[in-house]
């Protein structure tokens, strides 16, 4: 992966008295002006621009945004941690690709354009599911293999085919930004992904499986004790020695045990965005994840990443903290939300546009002759 | 004003099963089902359908939608109890007028057309003053007097004026509506502002006036201090057994008393929607106020109401609270905002239009095939 700059702050000041000099008391649109000033950081450090100064800040923009579905199997379901059977992976697929999902709603009333990446379904989407389709809905083919393997039994995946997922990632990140897109929107879909999410947080972070453990999508005490007992019995593979030093070479093995092609592949995905310099936001509790897994490898990728909301999912808010420090949880949107496919993130993309427009648009003191 | 019917709740189990045999597990798009179902349970009643069931259930609309702001200056200002001088309403009107403030800039991404309704400024806006204008906002005048009395010092207003609010602010809702608005947002814009919704909130909520005070948009200690005892003083004009007593005929002359034209004039265009079966979206801490009053005076009031944010002003949740009951309290955003103008209630109308578009077009799990 290429690396990452850290934002350079030698413009913060000056961006901080632009958006002080609005016509509005300092602070009183709290969260849309720390995301505006974010933004502004992001793109300007993306310009190399050499010409900033408190008189001159150029507009910012949010050309092409992408929404990209990352969707994958996992062999941990045969243990029955999901409310729904593996083949219903595929059926959401074709499912956004007919346009009937919710995150299909909710792009239309955005203007938003949505990818679908097979990253290893079991079954492969036929070409010919689509041609019925009236969605603006592109289907691209990552696939790793025909879903993971039962983690709670195996190694997940190969390290050769997490090498496969970050490129893959990466080269779709990468494929979106040159052809101009300069926000990318990350959610997912994969039935059980929160076994393996859930697992790849403790061993992230080292806190309990059964404190990274929700109910998914809406599983039963007795399903949620076996996969809090899968989940540990798996983490047990790994050396606990790897678990501390957190070395790229752990995180790699960490990811090959307990897997996600579709986690993997964001994790690809959301590094090479920030090395671009292109914002990327979060959905919920499985993208988070990705990111937290992105973060440990380039620390420097935190300050390109937008959290679009709190989900229900009991261990996002942990997770959350562990991203971004308890004093900072930064999450746009709190909706009770615990759906993926990156409904959240698409819900929150107006309140984006909101704060460029703000930036861009709104008067100064002095321009609008108030006195304040 | 129009008696408000209650939801009629007989079709409440149909909107509830139509929308958990959406392609989704049952309640995981939280608030924003609970929104869809309010809004269908308004709309049917606007209806006065008798042909729905299970098998039928009209789509949802929000055809022309009204974002009012209400303008006026308030006497108590003389104390300097704000960050501004009361010059600074007409100021920031002219700014709407000319598309510089927030507002404009979170309307224009919206789509959203803007109404300023002039309820008292202390200086008229002249016509002149929109000649160079390129925003789309109309100016309506619906002035009552050139501000508000000192309310520290003797009543706010007649009440024949208090008469003469209500009445203009029916007038504006009914013209909305039969304009074809399927949908109010409310804002607001009056220099000292919170001094009288505090004190109309301790009024009618019995709570301390140093609970229901915050610090605008961004008063010291001392002029908190001064804000506190002003309010308290200016209460005990009122008679304890009419504060005790709630009647229509008391809350009216609380209203005289602790003033605001353009809080009066909100509450009857509140009652008014609410009387027509039209949503109301209400934006932040004053809007709350004008919406508890509504309250007051018919209770039906209240299944009408989207309270749109939580404020940073400190007595929001509070009002919330005693709105809507601490077990549901149910602002759709959390931002940190404390700006007024209607932003909040701008900044959440992209919510409703992913809750209507959800109820609308989503997929059955039937029509999509999917088989959890």
């Amino acid at each position: 992966m290429n690396e990452i700059s850290p934002l350079s702050k030698s413009v913060s000041s000056c961006i901080q008295a632009f958006i002080d000099n609005k016509t509005k008391p300092v602070g009183s649109l709290g969260k849309i002006e720390v995301l505006a000033k974010q933004l502004a950081l992001i793109q300007y450090q993306r310009q190399k621009r050499s010409d900033l100064s408190s008189t001159y800040l150029p507009k910012l923009s949010l050309a092409k945004p992408s929404v990209l579905i990352f969707a994958g199997d996992h062999g941990i379901n045969e243990e029955q941690v999901s409310i729904a059977p593996s083949a219903v992976t595929k059926q959401m697929v074709q499912n956004f690709l007919q346009g009937g999902a919710a995150i299909n709603c909710f792009c239309q009333v955005n203007c938003l354009d949505l990818t679908v990446i097979d990253c290893g379904i079991i079954e492969p989407i036929a070409q010919c599911d689509l041609s019925q389709s009236e969605a603006k809905v592109a289907l691209i083919e990552q696939r790793v293999s025909a879903g993971t393997q039962n983690f709670s039994k195996q190694p997940a995946m190969s390290l050769k085919q997490v090498e496969q997922c970050l490129t893959y990632g990466k080269e779709i990140a990468q494929r979106q930004i040159e052809q101009g897109s300069e926000l990318l929107l990350l959610g997912e879909m994969g039935i059980a992904n929160t076994s393996s999410a859930a697992a790849l947080m403790s061993a992230l972070t080292g806190l309990t499986v059964s404190d990274c453990v929700g109910r998914g999508t809406g599983i039963t005490d007795e399903q949620l004790a076996k996969k809090i007992s899968l989940i540990e019995k798996a983490i047990t593979r790994i050396d606990n020695e790897r678990l501390q030093e957190q070395s790229a070479h752990a995180i790699y093995q960490i990811m090959s045990e307990l897997g996600g092609f579709e986690i993997v592949q964001m994790v690809g995905a959301i590094l090479t965005s920030a090395s671009r310099n292109v914002a990327v936001v979060i959905d919920g509790f499985i993208v988070s994840v990705a990111a937290l897994i992105a973060q440990k490898l380039d620390e420097n990728v935190s300050e390109y990443l937008i959290f679009s909301h709190l989900s229900q999912e009991k261990a996002h808010r942990l997770l959350l903290d562990s991203l971004v420090g308890k004093s900072n949880n930064f999450a746009l949107l709190d909706l009770g939300l615990r759906l993926g496919e990156g409904t959240g993130a698409v819900l929150c993309y107006p309140l984006l546009l909101a704060a460029v427009s703000f930036y861009n648009d709104m008067a100064s003191f002095d321009s609008a002759g108030v006195t304040v």
